[in-house]
């Protein structure tokens, strides 16, 4: 199966952010070809799209997400922090089985198909089922192991990380745990020993709020990021979520270590967490991605909000409206979050990459007039823009006739009526 | 003309945030039944639409904005402040002629009507224009004045206040002036004898930066609010736009002299302003909204975004997640916002209320589950689940067969091409 996707406007991320007329030519699940228009295309393919001067980019990659999460959104907002954790969050999860985070998970990616976004990285409970939720949507996801002192384990992870790499071209498990608060030190370094058995990265939660951070010095004498790599963790790198409160030298332990920020804007914004300073770790090389997080602390899993915040908290943290530039965000979401997320056949459109691909609807007032497609997109870029969404070769989410179409396996409102009855049943 | 509305969720919004199932009956400009369903109405109406159990609510009211800024969207982003506005802005602004003005307005309107705003208060160069954009796409428009030392005057404000108000019944105007920093005390004096003369209140951008407020004191020894009270310009109350930095003393001055705050979180975001103590203000019983400000210096027009950032900007101010709840967020976008602009008939959906009503689509993913439709429009919500919005009345855009329509006395791609040829004269 080979389309066309001709008369286009291109963002290809390959090098800086500019934009070029031309045509791109998927075969099966990778691109075969983006650049200028040329005529020969236009006979050899399957199927041909007029993009009508729209903007084909690579998706979105949303590098922190727990999708199964749908089920809490706004079920206890404008709480404080530990009381919505511990009264609202904790005692409905430890309801959950893996067939309603199958679908709780389905839910979710309706949701990222409609707003461009074409990979996340996952941590939740029963990873199995997060997998196969994914698989059967056609969403590419990497997890990683969510494992603390409560649930799953090490002798899990590892098993996991056997029986979930390989099994699908979509899906991939990278080893994690949740946060140093959440483990004894005994199974950080049990979590550390498997990194090195593998000479594998690691992912986790990590200085997401001050409390936290000053509480880990407190026992260890150390910050999170400084404890966790002197214990090994970050032996092949990794990434740390969130990266709220992070020191001079953290930031020199995380550029040795190639360990990689996932900032949250939203999530930290609405939780009231703090802002990270991505402005220092840009500038000292740290590579930098941009999540969501779940849908009960953001709510919503739309990128488009993600990256007005991490440019627009910088700007208002350095009290300077030059800071962050919508070119940098724009890496954040789409080429340096495909290398944190290992997908490096996704950072961007050319030959040889694998076809994960949006288009940005320029015709809508928002998008108008287009002196600067990329500021367009990081400043008055909004979901409903997305005229479609290609993961792996296929269109999974599309308005190219004008109405809405999703291809992912089932009607939405059959997982509409799925989730509600698991929210029926849940908070009986 | 009789429009029924059923099988429709309400959030009337004339009491608290609850939402109810029902029916609204719009007669020509006005509602005529907004409560529990009745099965009378399915006969009389003229028409009847099938809502799917979807949300009706009055549309969103955007409290300060300069419309026709539109041709400078991402014309130049990411500059400090100062070089923005003289190097960017004033230059380009002085080539507008009131047809660009009536035209670019029109684009803006475009984009107010697929977001779900149904009315807006203006500040910009040529009001005559504003008008007649507004009238004739049929957008909803309080303008006030906006004279400086620069550009219009006093004798234009009176003849505006007499020639634009009872015109038209979707426009209308009232006194203002652009800022402290831009008017000699001379003008603030004539601004202010108008205002006694016709008992009306007056509307100004006020304490929108750390360095104009400071300036104003170095200047009069007093506080940009403090000063203008103190000169009689808010004898009878009006509004601050931005309202920033303001002290305890100034909302002292505000609550006494009837004095609204009007905040616009994403500029104030974007060109790094700062955030404004909206927490206080409604503590205090000072009527706050919310508005978009101009698309250049936003650059999208999305109450949605507006709404996330006014409540998320608190919670980070105050490292307090549970400050400034969703329901708070909700009254100021709607019916403060409608009070505000001096819009008592388009507070709420009740009988005798203009017909100024969106539909929200609950069946998008984003909007799923239905826990509480007030939180996911707050925190979830985006443009992208407007399904509908009437302007007294009329259907100014609707996507309710799965389409998008505007009905603006135009197509949307004629606005654009115009939009662009404007630009073509005014950046050649």
């Amino acid at each position: 199966m080979k389309t066309r996707f001709y008369n286009a406007r291109i963002l290809s991320m390959a090098g800086d952010c500019s934009v070029i007329s031309g045509e791109v030519v998927v075969e099966d699940e990778k691109i075969v070809y983006a650049g200028p228009s040329r005529e020969e295309d236009g006979e050899a393919a399957d199927r041909s799209v007029d993009c009508k001067g729209n903007l084909l980019m690579p998706g979105f990659k949303n590098a922190h997400t727990h999708s199964a999460m749908t089920f809490l959104r706004s079920h206890a907002d404008d709480l404080p922090l530990q009381q919505w954790l511990t009264q609202q969050v904790f005692p409905y999860e430890a309801k959950l089985t893996p067939e309603d985070i199958y679908d709780l998970t389905r839910l979710a990616v309706l949701e990222y198909v409609s707003g461009g976004i074409t990979s996340i990285m996952e941590m939740y409970l029963t990873p199995e089922s997060v997998a196969a939720a994914c698989r059967d949507t056609g969403m590419r996801c990497v997890q990683v192991g969510g494992v603390n002192n409560f649930s799953q384990s090490t002798a899990l992870l590892e098993r996991w990380f056997h029986e979930l790499n390989g099994a699908d071209p979509l899906t991939s498990f990278r080893l994690g745990f949740h946060a140093e608060y959440t483990c004894t030190p005994e199974l950080i370094g049990e979590i550390a020993a498997l990194a090195q058995k593998y000479h594998a990265p690691v992912y986790t939660h990590c200085s997401e709020t001050q409390s936290e951070t000053q509480e880990c010095i407190g026992r260890y004498g150390m910050t999170p990021t400084a404890y966790l790599a002197s214990r090994g963790i970050f032996a092949y790198g990794g990434a740390g979520y969130h990266m709220v409160y992070t020191t001079a030298d953290d930031r020199r332990i995380m550029k040795e270590n190639g360990i990689a920020a996932v900032t949250c804007p939203g999530s930290n914004t609405k939780l009231a967490s703090g802002i990270a300073p991505l402005t220092e770790y840009v500038a000292e090389g740290i590579p930098t991605a941009i999540g969501t997080d779940g849908p009960a602390s953001n709510n919503c899993l739309d990128m488009f909000r993600e990256m007005f915040l991490a440019t627009g908290l910088q700007k208002l943290r350095l009290s300077d409206a030059s800071a962050f530039p919508a070119a940098e965000v724009l890496r954040m979401a789409v080429s340096t979050g495909a290398q944190v997320m290992g997908l490096e056949d996704c950072t961007c459109l050319a030959a040889g990459k694998l076809a994960d691909i949006i288009m940005i609807d320029l015709h809508q007032p928002n998008m108008q007039p287009l002196h600067a497609i990329p500021e367009n997109i990081v400043y008055s870029g909004s979901k409903s823009d997305i005229l479609m969404t290609m993961i792996h070769g296929k269109i999974l989410f599309d308005r190219l006739d004008g109405r809405e179409h999703y291809s992912v396996g089932e009607d939405p409102e059959e997982i509409y009526a799925r989730c509600r009855r698991i929210c029926e049943r849940i908070f009986a």
